[in-house]
């Protein structure tokens, strides 16, 4: 029953999963839906995941979808993961849900929208949003709640604990993918910030060689990122 | 140690929170936090949610922010809580996870953008977004999701279970939201759907009466909501 993964490395959260994953030593096979072709929306990834999003996960005849459900679900089902990462006491595991629901609707909608209307939807055909600036505002806001709340004690990690939480390979994937965008635009969204890119360093370090490897498709990517980049590095890399 | 919840009954979920703890006996003070009033920013309120959101809770000295956090923690803290409404079953309660995390991105951001824009930002001083459609789309795109996959067995919930989850409280709440808007917008958007509406009926049913009276504010307001009445009723009903 080994677990399948459903993923495009181009995708924050499926980073997030896979990195959750071979720290773990948690076996699994990584398939590759190609957004650049559209395969998330095809009737075969439907019948994974009907939503017609990246990541799903299939363990046995179990399906199932959203990432952050998904982590806390290996989390909870494979042996060899350190209480840290999701506690089980129930304030602290409560912590952990409140930032992973804060971040739907703040890092994530400002960081989404703002990469998109700065990148992809250029490559990709699509016109430069008006909703840009709200996007880069709400991005803006979220990273500065991580700064000055969250990051606000001395220690590495947020809710002032040392050793990393769930919540944490969710947040920094998302931070990095701001290295899709051009650099000018990158240094002007996170030049007010010292602690989240330290954090963000930390967070790479504890988790290495997995995080580096993650990240591989989109550092290839950064500054060169065309369709045919996009469609080509599927195919190179074999994944589908 | 009794729980305090900061709550504004004009907000989807804080009326989850209310109901779910009626429901199952947990005493608590309710401190209204005035939305119309702004008191949601005040440096006071900060201190218990450094977000300025609504709801919030503080349990003895501990607080916690975010709706669908606090919900868990409600189930899992409180005696009392029937095992079906967050099963201590780790795939099942996985699916809950899952329909709480899309529930962020797709019907809440559609619901809450669709409602801002007909209703609150015009009567608030605020002018039409031009993202009304956008957020039309999505929201009518969420409650297709909600007939034809969550729904699409006889049973009369979520998930093929005849026996309610927390995360009906958080979906049907934010669809009587739009109680809120005018009937003809409501309407519109509400007609393709048969199993929707007579799934937050049968919610409805489930909860009442703690439901339909923490639905009064809204209820009140429809088709009346003005700035004086927000303030007006904030103030009648002394909560503050």
């Amino acid at each position: 029953m080994k677990l399948q993964i459903y993923s495009n490395r181009l995708s924050q959260p499926c980073r997030a999963i896979i990195i959750f994953c071979k720290l773990h030593g948690i076996e699994f096979e990584e398939i590759n839906v190609s957004v650049a072709k559209g395969q998330q929306f095809t009737p075969e990834y439907k019948v994974i995941n009907p939503m017609g999003k990246l990541p799903a996960i299939v363990h046995g005849s179990y399906k199932l979808f959203e990432s952050h459900a998904i982590l806390i679900y290996l989390a909870c089902s494979f042996p060899g993961v350190a209480d840290h990462w999701y506690p089980p006491d129930i304030q602290k595991r409560a912590k952990i849900h409140s930032v992973l629901d804060w971040h739907h609707s703040n890092l994530r909608q400002g960081e989404v929208g703002y990469v998109q209307n700065r990148t992809l939807k250029p490559i990709l055909g699509g016109k430069l949003d008006p909703e840009a600036a709200v996007n880069e505002k709400l991005l803006s806001k979220s990273l500065a709640k991580i700064e000055n709340l969250w990051l606000k004690r001395d220690g590495k990690f947020l809710l002032g604990n040392f050793r990393p939480l769930i919540a944490y390979l969710s947040l920094v994937c998302e931070i990095m993918q701001l290295q899709l965008i051009p650099e000018s635009y990158r240094n002007r969204i996170l030049i007010p910030y010292k602690k989240v890119p330290q954090w963000v360093e930390d967070t790479r370090n504890t988790t290495n060689p997995y995080f580096d490897e993650s990240h591989f498709f989109i550092l290839e990517l950064k500054g060169v990122l065309t369709v045919d980049s996009l469609v080509g590095i599927n195919k190179e890399t074999s994944l589908v």
